[in-house]
């Protein structure tokens, strides 16, 4: 595979300049394919996935479809587990461990979220995907270079121009320039300063102008104006996480289609209570009240450890008060049909408009 | 004047669909001429003149050009000087005032930036100025019909759609979407929670969605491809302020123009520490050391006045670090050319494309 598979309206092998953005927890296969059918280009969010998961996601993707798709994974570095670290996040958290009856004791270590790995790369390399994306940088060399030996394109989203100067340095096809108003995780891995997160409509046009590999516009976009208006700033491609969140075929659960679709849905914040990282979630209570950004949060992505025992005794009364309500920062284009539906309606008349 | 104005092609009585952003401190009539020849709308901020300049400046502009122009105040409410306020942000300020020897006791109290009020628009009546705009809401109801028995067409700026449906509501002929990336002050005036300021590409598109009035895009657009995008978005026409920054007929200063020509400029954000309300500034000493965001700050615009008197040391010494640069999240279209040339590049090639 090679860059040329970027131009001619072709992008990246699929009918349609458009990625669907990996969205961990929110979405598996079943969004991919029906992405991928559809002629756009589905993605598989790891992050949350063991290896048996995986497999079998990618199997029924395989089986589906033969278009290409992504393959995304998170590759931040595992955090050695800090007892003291965590002494104090629980302590933060311990009011409403009191009022759901938690006890702090009962609580296991976990992980959360894995980053990439050879033993993770071993159930995918059978797969060779078209494509495969990292989030918060790209793993070390030789997990890259087995990657591009499979002949995969390698993505990565940068949130700043130096972060795609350095992903062009070391190696991507293509970088994915999130803005600011994206939902979920900031990709950000040069600077933990947010102060140097920017906004679609600067951050796009500047990595363009930095970079020669294709950019991909990412935060903000969900609807053909919005594709337009991007392609109008330099991006080869959109990627649209958030339009797709009230699809049939995502997995979004019934709390977080109904804050989507409520008045609070047009405040959302960046926040670092769910996981311990930046990532932009419609306000809700623990944004409010232990957010958005908590200085004693536990190391990403242990922070989700105990949020999720607290999400789900809110969950099981009908509540997203502790639910990570991952949204971007225009819900616009969020529409609750099928994904063909939703890609359809966005390239109807505009396919033919761009050149 | 009635909405025709806005239409076809002809806004505002412009022949481009350009206002240059008022930019208080940083530009004077020069200016304002120079867009408003060029066949753009220039915009003379007023909120650090008092009557007799606004007069003469005012006096200027109508001996050399009879193209529309706008006029700009902020229409903040003037706070009760507090002493203990003022104790408190002295005491936050005094590690610097030690080292520029600055006695604190000798800093006299002052307003630094004037509100609109019917003393400002006795001065201004006589010019009929066809355009006005305020920052920070609209002034009350009284001085608000005043300015419309003028005849002029009233803009206000948006940071949120609640703050667009209030202006619409309030009586504006037209609102201005300050996206974040936007330089200088937020014209947040619904809530000080900066969580829900939002990017130009989500916030713009869900303005025009929610307002039947006119939307004017600002915040990171600074060339052709910028003005197609926004145009794109649903914006009727552009405000651009960044970008006139180096125009030989702004008043920038040198060490503003080396801070906007070096490498920091890429790196804003958004400070309460030159005045007292959120403004995105380049990041120097006061931001960093000082801020961005000091919950100790005096009220808006008090906090001004101890910072100038830094300013002015620090600048005596060839030092930017405790001036404010304005300066939004895009630099790329600063030019060090005349305001004319500036315009002309940007639609030279795309008058003819839009619409």
């Amino acid at each position: 595979m090679s860059h040329e598979l970027f131009s001619d309206r072709i992008f990246l092998g699929s009918e349609l300049p458009v990625i669907q953005a990996p969205m961990a927890g929110v979405q598996g296969s079943d969004l991919v394919i029906a992405v991928c059918k559809a002629g756009g280009i589905g993605s598989l969010p790891c992050a949350m996935l063991n290896s048996e998961q995986i497999k079998s996601e990618l199997t029924k993707i395989r089986s589906a479809t033969r278009n290409p798709y992504n393959v995304n994974f998170f590759c931040h570095q595992a955090p050695d587990f800090d007892q003291e670290k965590e002494r104090r996040w629980h302590s933060v958290l311990a009011p409403w461990f009191k009022q759901y009856n938690i006890n702090s004791q009962d609580i296991l270590p976990g992980s959360g979220r894995q980053p990439f790995s050879h033993q993770i790369a071993d159930m995918v390399e059978p797969f060779k995907p078209a494509i495969v994306s990292f989030h918060f940088g790209l793993p070390e060399s030789s997990l890259l270079a087995r990657v591009k030996s499979w002949g995969s394109i390698v993505l990565s989203s940068a949130t700043t121009v130096d972060e795609a100067l350095w992903l062009e340095a070391n190696g991507v096809d293509g970088i994915i320039a999130q803005g600011l108003e994206a939902g979920g995780h900031r990709g950000m891995f040069l600077s933990d300063d947010l102060t140097s997160q920017i906004g679609t409509f600067s951050l796009l046009p500047q990595i363009v102008k930095s970079v020669r590999v294709p950019v991909i516009a990412a935060g903000g976009i969900g609807d053909s104006a919005g594709l337009k208006a991007a392609l109008t700033l330099g991006a080869t491609a959109i990627q649209m996480g958030t339009a797709f969140l009230l699809c049939d075929e995502a997995n979004t659960s019934l709390l977080h289609r109904a804050a989507l679709k409520g008045k609070g849905a047009s405040h959302s914040a960046i926040t670092n209570v769910f996981s311990g990282r930046p990532a932009r979630s419609i306000v809700n209570k623990a944004v409010r009240e232990i957010g958005p950004l908590n200085n004693e949060v536990q190391s990403f992505p242990l922070a989700a450890v105990a949020m999720t025992e607290l999400r789900k005794k809110a969950e099981a009364q009908g509540s997203s008060d502790f639910s990570p309500l991952w949204c971007g920062q225009n819900v616009g284009g969020c529409r609750e049909v099928s994904a063909r539906v939703l890609i359809e309606a966005i390239f109807e008349d505009e396919l033919m408009a761009i050149d």
